[in-house]
């Protein structure tokens, strides 16, 4: 009897707290835990509207109180009275795009529709055909562009007629340079800015589809470092004339055209070109009418290389100034450039970094932290709301400069990673955040004050993990290999943590440019897998490298023309920290990671076989050769201007090392590292006699998403706990 | 001193007998060791010629004596004096086609040249240009054919000029049907039949190359089973009158022509017809004028298959008569036809199979075993010389029967593999044999008497592994799932076998037709990976179940229809076998096969996985529906005419019954069993969350050969030693 009811006990216990199972932690898993949030939240002027399924509703910013706007039932009525047949999506979906006017726009696959719910009017309807995509709705004129294949069409009308190898309106150098789109509408939408991409003469990557009767080739045209690539010419459609010119900016080989915005009386195009070295960016003028160069009005040299990624944006209230982003002193900053005041373009210096400026320029911010954004403007107050790691390379927080005087304010300075939405008038802030301890908190506040004023909460989500066994998570630094760089890493201990245990390890790791593994969100960033891997009695141990994001252009670029040779002497600074820690046992570490981080873990595997005993690299790059023109060559130059460079990275010259056990997996459908890349390295592993293990997954691109991604994880977890 | 010495004498005792390494056991090994062999050993009429690297030698028959013909200084001498600037191969590889002539053809790559060595003059040469293949070289006229790409060209002249697509004068049909070439001399040489194969409408299966700069598309015009397949049709050249006709045999779609041989008088061209369904042969005879068809002289039906793998010959003595081959009773034996005696073609029943004789037909042979090819006749004597499996299913030996009489006697009945060379008037043999203690053995002679005459040894060669610790072999018999067929196993057994020990065993299968993976040949066909493996201490086992070569026609067609199913039953008789035996850790069974063997590894680990706990797999059919039409159809029909039997041989409906360690290997080249295969199948356990492994070797076609056949044999040793 007592023994029963001892077992009964456990059993409740055990029910109580349980571990995870892969399927309660990873994206896809059939009981994966979503954190609460509100979705569609959005400011309509400076109203707050929160959308529910059923209802949108105003949000009272003293109070909190909520009062319906419309709801679904009224929303459908509309639609039927109109003999509108289309499946209504959910109400937060929808968005509001008129400030004052009860209109919200509502997509769907088959076009975007303009409702106005007082009235109960379709104001506006615009149809796109089966296959239609990169729609792109302009609210004020309602003119949507969209692509059918490789063409673009405006409401209904073709714009292009390309051949297959050439691409209109779609995203170009391969996202590069912060494009994520292929269509600009000017301000008022009487013009389309849009990228044509010629890529009829860059190779095609054979991919093949097995999922077919017979297999079936999917090539995709990949321009491999060092080879030909494509050119893009940019093209204005006139709404009113119909007509199309491309800008005459010359023979558009080897150069990049990136960052496009409008001039806000849509007389001109302002865009920032860069050569193919990547060393040289212009910021260039051109008339919409002529496509004449009206001018270049700032150049930046690094005898690295210079990355814009933020478009110039025009101050609201003066449409003579605008903004300039640049790391041109080492971190990304705001510079003010008026356009009323022409200087005479020297060369200045600071750092590494030559710059001529033909506008007068004032630096807005200054510091060793950047500015990761603009969120906004408050034109009452002549202020730039913007997100910045002042407060933490860990964080992002809220501060507001004013642009006349310069002075700087911060509007959010507490923990977490703060995701901002400024109101029209900038006077308010919806402010998305999450901490080590808070999956999503939505707070809405006045930004006019100092710090965060008349907040009022909307959630503060609780763990989506609530209840279960997890592990204890830390973070701290340690110096890189350089002896004096900080680096960020963090630590995951099983629940039931013992000092007095011998633990093995595993490092979760990626490496390169533009990404930071550990910040102050949720969990300090531990992914579900180290969470299930802690509770399996592992050590796991992320650390941020040099090369990474968010600490400056010299910490990321140390790594130029030799990449993942310096960021694997900084993960090696990681083990040997693990080393000292007593209850680290030092004969069992692992590491893993995918992309860059695949990279990561064969290099490491490769060049310190004596430290890593297990490995699984996923969709790794092995040879850069094997990677794109655009972001290889920005941190290698090409393989003709740096042999030597390309050959100290390419992992199929250390094939020979390998010594413990390692994982190599690719997904068969990856356009973005090719296969080549991993079935190379088993080759010279195997003309080297070594014997790296191998996974494939068919029918997946560059990592292993939905369903499948939980196979992906007990494979991988099945590889350490069978070896390490 | 005394350990001095003792380590010492241990060195020695381990450097006289060691475990041979894969390197010495394994083609491609560094240190491979061959059997002694003599190259280029042959008949110039009834001579017997030796050739050595460095000379020519005739063979006094009864004394073995050696007398130089001719040796390569003089040849070299004629090359020269003659301004032919060619590298002589080694004289093992010239030809000396013309009995009574001191002729010699000395092929190269750049052309065929004929030297008379008595006169020292160049007799003839037939230069080819760079890429030609398939040579074909008449000796009577001193024709040469060859093709370049897709076309066919005959003594420097182009015969055909096809487009991509469509290949001509190369092997058509996959090389099933017996054909291994696309041209074929008529006896004088004054014709040339040659196959034209159209391809263009067949699906192209992506391969790809990764070893290019960019990996490159490398397709393979692939009929995979019920789809549409390539176009076949017969050509013959007149080489007087400059011409092409091709036969006038119809639409060829859906149409087999296979084994084609020549009329004695030129005048006619013989075939043997198939149906797509292959279940009906006929034996067509065309008019080369004309081409037209003359008859249609023999018809065989079988509702499971019937398949013509012989050509017919004619009798050199009587240009009337004809052997044809057929296993209708069961058994391949020869049926000699008189094309004099023409009889009414009645239809006639022998077992399963019906047939038509529009020619007196006679049965030479006859019995539960079968004819593996006629090598020669002796026209004195009117006797066929062949070879059959009598003594043994394990063993081919030599017999002769004579045309007029039907009598049959033995030749050769001793124990062994026997392949023979008969001389031109068929009094003498060339015997080539291997025992399971010998590795090879010549021995010549004389064939008229009964049995072996006069015989003088050529070469014993010794055991190349003579030295080595080697495990002990046995064979015998067990039976069948069916209860009564007597089924050979072969067993290995480490050189310190103790049966008082728990042993894992591995099963190493082939299983399907056309193969026999035990004969009474060199340790009866281990292979050096059994030994291997046996040295490191598992029992390796091999059993050829119903399914497979020699056995006849019942034995080979109970899969019929649904392969992979009977063959895996009587696996796991052997299996049943093995756990029999004292000494067997029934725990740990193993199995290993490629191609059909690694259908059957994977059918096994899948059908019975509470047997098996690990296998290793490469280059399987997984899904007979991606095989190719001409195999996959003989055995499987079509996948329209027998879904149910394609949906229970397809191992991807099994991929969830997955438990043990299962590690697929395929070749990234492979254009029999194309990748397809096993990726399907690895997405088929990612979908049913199951965990194969994965291998690829890039840059091989159907198996793994050369130097990293040692690497595929270490990985797949390292997964048993890991996992079993």
């Amino acid at each position: 009897m007592l023994i029963v009811a001892a077992l009964t006990m456990g059993n409740l216990m055990a029910q109580e707290r349980r571990m995870p199972t892969l399927d309660d932690l990873l994206p896809g898993g059939e009981t994966y835990r979503y954190a609460d949030n509100i979705y569609g939240l959005q400011w309509w002027g400076d109203v707050l509207v929160k959308p529910d399924i059923d209802r949108l509703s105003s949000v009272d910013l003293k109070n909190g109180k909520e009062t319906e706007l419309v709801n679904v039932g009224q929303v459908s009525d509309i639609l039927k009275k109109n003999n509108l047949n289309i499946s209504l999506p959910s109400l937060q979906s929808v968005q509001l795009l008129w400030p004052g006017e009860t209109k919200m726009l509502i997509r769907t696959r088959t076009g975007y529709y303009t409702v106005d719910w007082k009235s109960g009017t379709i104001v506006a309807k615009q149809e796109m055909p089966r296959g239609a995509a990169n729609a792109d709705f302009n609210a004020e004129s309602g003119n949507l562009a969209y692509t059918i294949q490789n063409n673009l069409f405006v409401n209904g009308k073709r714009l292009t007629d390309e051949p297959e190898g050439i691409v209109a309106g779609q995203s170009v150098h391969r996202n590069e340079f912060g494009i994520n789109k292929g269509t600009f509408w000017s301000p008022k939408g009487n013009l389309l800015a849009f990228y044509r991409m010629d890529e009829s003469m860059v190779t095609e990557y054979p991919l093949v589809n097995i999922d077919t009767r017979v297999a079936e080739l999917t090539p995709v045209r990949y321009p491999m470092a060092g080879m030909t690539s494509h050119k893009v010419t940019v093209g204005i459609y006139q709404m009113a004339t119909g007509k199309t010119i491309y800008l005459d900016a010359g023979d558009p080989a080897d150069r990049y055209f990136t960052n496009i915005s409008w001039a806000p009386d849509e007389k001109s195009l302002w865009l920032i070109e860069l050569n193919r070295d990547q060393n040289h960016a212009k910021l260039c003028q051109y008339d919409v009418e002529s496509g004449k160069l009206m001018g270049v009005f700032y150049e930046e040299q690094n005898p690295k290389y210079v990355e814009p990624q933020e478009p110039i944006v025009f101050l609201p209230w003066d449409n003579t100034k605008f903004i300039y982003q640049s790391q041109r002193d080492g971190f990304n900053h705001l510079y003010l450039m008026d356009t009323n005041v022409k200087v005479y373009p020297e060369k200045h210096q600071v750092g590494n970094s030559t710059y001529n400026e033909s506008f007068k320029t004032t630096q807005l911010t200054k510091g060793e932290w950047l500015v990761q954004g603009i969120l906004g403007f408050n034109t009452a107050k002549k202020e730039i709301i913007f997100a910045s790691t002042e407060v933490s390379p860990l964080q992002t927080n809220v501060y507001k400069v004013n642009a006349k005087t310069g002075a700087k304010t911060s509007i959010n300075t507490d923990m977490g990673v703060h995701r901002a939405q400024v109101s029209a008038s900038g006077t308010y802030l919806i402010d998305n955040f999450s901490t080590p301890s808070i999956a999503h908190q939505i707070d809405v506040y006045d930004t006019t004050g100092k710090g965060k004023a008349k907040a009022i909460n909307l959630l503060t989500a609780s763990d989506p993990l609530e209840g279960f066994i997890l592990p204890q998570i830390e973070t701290g630094t340690i110096k890189a290999a350089d002896g004096k760089t900080d680096l960020y890493y963090r630590i995951c201990k099983p629940a039931d943590f013992d000092p007095n245990k011998k633990y093995p390890a595993i490092v979760y790791v990626y490496g390169g440019p533009h990404a930071q593994m550990i910040h102050n969100g949720l969990r300090y960033d531990a992914r579900g897998w180290d969470l299930y891997m802690a509770n399996r009695g592992y050590i796991m141990f992320t650390l941020d490298n040099r090369g990474s994001d968010n600490r400056g252009f010299e910490f990321e670029s140390v790594t130029f023309r030799h990449l993942g040779v310096e960021e694997s002497k900084d993960q090696v600074m990681g083990v040997e920290y693990l080393k000292s820690l007593p209850y680290i046992d030092a004969d069992r570490i692992g590491v893993h990671g995918w992309s860059f981080g695949g990279h990561m873990t064969t290099s490491l595997m490769l060049r310190y076989p004596e430290i890593y005993k297990v490995g699984v690299a996923g969709g790794p790059v092995i040879d850069w050769a094997y990677y794109e023109v655009m972001y290889g060559e920005r941190y290698m130059d090409t393989p003709q201007s740096n042999p030597d460079g390309y050959e100290g990275s390419n992992l199929n010259n250390l094939a020979g090392n390998l010594k413990g056990h390692l994982l190599m997996i690719h997904d068969y459908q990856d356009d973005t590292c090719v296969p080549q890349h991993t079935l190379s390295f088993i080759k010279a592993c195997v003309d080297a006699r070594t014997y790296p293990d191998l996974f494939i997954y068919p029918g997946h691109p560059h990592n292993v998403s939905g369903r499948d991604r939980i196979h992906l994880h007990e494979k991988i977890t099945r590889y350490f706990e069978d070896n390490l």
